[in-house]
């Protein structure tokens, strides 16, 4: 039984492996053949917290995979992170655990930058280099990182642009040392005006960014609203978006941007494509340079499965090597 | 963070500290101070199994526990046991993962067999000693021990009966070399005759005990029927029974001895009471020694709360002993 802390998994964490991995996830997401049952979830209202279970399979895999993941808002004022997780991976042949990922969060915070950068390479400009990054948590990071780190031939330009201006600066500066060219900016507006690709991480119930900010041939990947009641985007924008990409279609329309779309009417299931879909050619990407394309990602619980699976294969592949 | 194995965790089973939790568990789960959302399940029809995660949280407690259990019904012929099973345990006030108990079973197999020995202390005869035993596999053992365990002042002696006679026989030397009176019986008629106690332990599928044997005064304790389908007791024997308490009322209209009854019209939710209203004496046990009573159990996460809860606290008092 392997058992690794989240020093040891962030070790193991590689982008290029990783993306593949989580390519065909998005694939077989989208083909059907990922078992995905109801998620589960318990609230702990007088501590502000609550706990999802996800959990399923991937037709033909060796193993299946828990990940519970922890949300307790109060944390933050005793200094302890409001995230937490612990991932299972179980034999699909005989129920035996094969590993115990005490991740907290860091599978989650990784799987979610890099379905952002494969939504991006795949959706945006094939000249797209200015990036306006919306929100300064961690995933504005980490997105930044991923997009970088899957689109290296690219001489990527980000913008990062938060509520508190402090926060952005610190993005900044994290991304400078990665080495990554970087900038604060204090006007939103502008910044999207100037983008090839806006990328919004933020937690926002209101939208963030306008219809008329967002210039033809613009990528938008939006992935803070994982939940009802989130939205970054303008509904109109999503409405008159030229293409509308999804992660998993059913879960979009109950809470992701699309979801606000969908109740106004204005958005139905047949203007929706999956990222798995287009990556398999069996619906078409952006077709012209003056396009608005918009993916709106929720997160899927076969990107939680695909890193499972590749940091266990990891470290099996180095102990063998010992 | 705790991590034990079921080594570990066996040496920090201990039986009479187990019951008054086990108890308490009842008594809070039939007061509705339980939050137990729907239980998740995922199947993997090639391989012949399935995976079950329970969960909840008992009102006020400091943690919350997730209880992963699964069932390869090919293992056997693989010389692996069919079942396993991890359980977490996670603080209800900040999410954070507080013990991982890899206890393969063992801590189910223990709450059931002290499950079913609280149910038949609190309504068997006050002079009932002769226990027959229906069922050979594990839970056959651990039932036997864990009423001699509760209840150490009367001479309990077992008769064991299985289908294939040398199992019951393995069993009556396992609880022989425990230093308790068994036999095996092959004549399961007439050892219901006998009984004051009998214990049902099968997967059946079909009634085993049939109505005609079961004496005047006799209390049964039915454990097997946890899932659709499954029936140990004649339908007639459920109807007719003077007493009918069960661990989980919603839960044992739908999958327990029960149900069959209910389904046939026969037993309404009205004859029921929970084991935690009589242990509460909210609503009223055996009140005659001619009575025939039933205690159908389907096994409640609020028992695996209290077992997991159980094992960290021991194991952090051993620690601080050091």
């Amino acid at each position: 039984m392997i058992s690794l802390t989240r020093r040891q998994i962030e070790a193991l964490l590689e982008y290029d492996h990783a993306a593949g991995l989580i390519e065909d996830a998005y694939r077989a997401s989208s083909l059907g053949k990922v078992n995905l049952p109801p998620v589960g979830h318990i609230v702990f209202p007088d501590h502000d917290g609550d706990c999802h279970i996800k959990y399923g399979h991937v037709e033909g895999d060796e193993v299946f995979v828990i990940k519970v993941a922890t949300g307790f808002y109060g944390n933050a004022a005793r200094g302890l992170p409001s995230g937490n997780g612990i991932s299972l991976v179980l034999s699909a042949h005989t129920g035996a655990v094969k590993a115990v990922l005490h991740d907290e969060m860091c599978m989650t915070d990784f799987r979610t930058a890099i379905g952002g950068a494969i939504a991006t390479r795949l959706l945006c400009r094939p000249d797209a280099e200015r990036v306006t990054i919306v929100g300064s948590g961690v995933q504005a990071y980490k997105q930044a990182e991923a997009h970088a780190r899957l689109m290296p031939d690219r001489r990527l330009e980000f913008l990062v642009w938060g509520r508190a201006t402090e926060k952005a600066a610190a993005v900044v500066k994290e991304l400078a040392a990665s080495g990554l060219w970087a900038e604060v900016t204090e006007d939103l507006e502008d910044a999207c005006r100037n983008a090839d690709v806006v990328i919004t991480t933020t937690a926002s119930t209101a939208p963030v960014i306008q219809h008329g900010w967002v210039q033809p041939g613009t990528h938008i990947t939006a992935i803070g609203a994982d939940a009802p009641g989130k939205q970054e985007l303008d509904t109109q924008l999503v409405a008159e978006a030229d293409l509308l990409i999804v992660d998993l279609g059913s879960q979009c329309l109950d809470h992701g941007e699309v979801a606000t779309a969908a109740r106004a009417g204005l958005v139905g299931p047949d203007r929706l494509a999956e990222l798995g879909e287009v990556l398999d050619q069996r619906k078409p990407g952006r077709t012209a340079a003056d396009q608005i394309t918009i993916a709106d990602l929720t997160g899927i619980a076969a990107q939680d499965i695909a890193i499972a699976r590749m940091v266990v294969s990891a470290f099996e592949r180095l102990e063998e090597a010992k």
